[in-house]
């Protein structure tokens, strides 16, 4: 069977000025591959919300798992909640689930649950919460779509709650060589290694370091016997 | 007249499962964001051909420039070129102008200019090339897509070299209020400037330091005045 697929989408104006550097993505990337969850594509978009609808019905569709990071806050230009309920059809309001873990949050530090904090308890109907463990405020999940928040520090976390409960499949194993000679001698090689076992994934990463040229080739696969018979291969032709 | 608008699309399976961090969006985006030029998305999508020529299509015809980074270098993975190509129904092969520019660079290093190498010179019809002052192996533009290198060195390079032929819009200019309270706090105040400023774009990034809560409010537009009368205010009412 073939491991299930998966695609983000990150949404922030900030993103796509250059204010902020995602790192999110790298993050849930890594994590995915680990869990033999194949990312297959990510967006970055703005806070716009026809935008944001139209990825989110789009990758839906086309993946069997959707992430979104960002847009979950209290201020006026968090608006992600309200357009992956328009997404599907569904309602939104504030919901009592998520009203009481503010409510018990804010109480601790005495700090007022006013409306605009209280917009972070705005869940479409039918979504399950995802555990917040930095800072309350909770993500969820509705259909296949996963909404978490834009913080890395709070994504993280809410990555780490999400993670187990997919099933995954085989993890992804990866391999690689580092080759001191340009790309371009180790091309013709390597497309006869690639062509000799298709169902492995063969990549070739080139750097320039103290002025040589190199490159690392990395196999991929999930059969660790093929992928250690290749690499056999490749080291025979490139010791 | 709006601001030009532009897309990213950043093609490598190595950056989908997260054994690399893409920089290279980072990068455009700020470059463009001080040209006047509105980067609208950025998409990272793996080596499959299907998948590049359905993004690249796509997001020629909805913006106003399409920037794609990765897979021009010379092993079995790099696609690009030839998907560019399919997308707009051209021929592609090795192009004499190309292939003149990698022969005297390999001249001088003694380097063979193999078959591998040759597929660099590979460029659709019609298309212009883009000079890459780093390691020689051209860019190029055909019809509103602008095909970089993915190294990052070499990326950089190339959008130095193509960013003063684009003609942007007013830059967008931004101002950064700190304020060390709740995002919760600013929130109702910071709607209130924003409808009052309809033309402007207000952003609230949330921080944590040192177990405090702030964030930084960035106001972002093309009227110098207009954010200073907006900054004010925003003054006022968090001092």
């Amino acid at each position: 069977m073939p491991n299930p697929t998966a695609a983000m989408i990150v949404i922030g104006d900030e993103i796509l000025s250059g204010r902020t550097r995602d790192s999110n993505m790298h993050h849930l990337a890594g994590q995915l591959t680990e869990a033999g969850i194949n990312l297959c594509e990510a967006r970055m978009i703005g806070d716009e919300s026809k935008t944001i609808i139209d990825a989110v019905r789009t990758m839906s569709v086309a993946y069997d798992h959707v992430f979104t990071s960002g847009g979950i806050g209290p201020t006026h230009d968090d608006i992600t909640a309200d357009c992956i309920a328009a997404a599907f059809g569904a309602s939104i309001d504030v919901r009592e689930d998520a009203r009481a873990i503010l409510a018990a949050h804010y109480a601790k530090s005495g700090t007022e649950l006013n409306d605009a904090r209280l917009r972070m308890a705005r869940i479409p109907e039918g979504a399950t919460l995802i555990d917040n463990p930095v800072s309350a405020a909770p993500g969820f999940k509705l259909k296949n779509v996963y909404v978490l928040a834009g913080v890395p520090s709070v994504f993280t976390a809410m990555v780490a709650s999400v993670l187990p409960t997919l099933t995954g499949g085989r993890p992804l194993i990866s391999r690689t060589l580092r080759i001191d000679r340009g790309e371009g001698d180790i091309a013709g090689p390597l497309r006869v290694l690639a062509d000799a076992f298709p169902a492995l994934s063969i990549g070739s990463y080139p750097f320039q370091k103290d002025g040589k040229y190199g490159a690392h080739i990395v196999i991929r696969g999930t059969e660790e016997t093929e992928i250690e018979t290749a690499m056999a291969q490749l080291g025979e032709v490139f010791p």
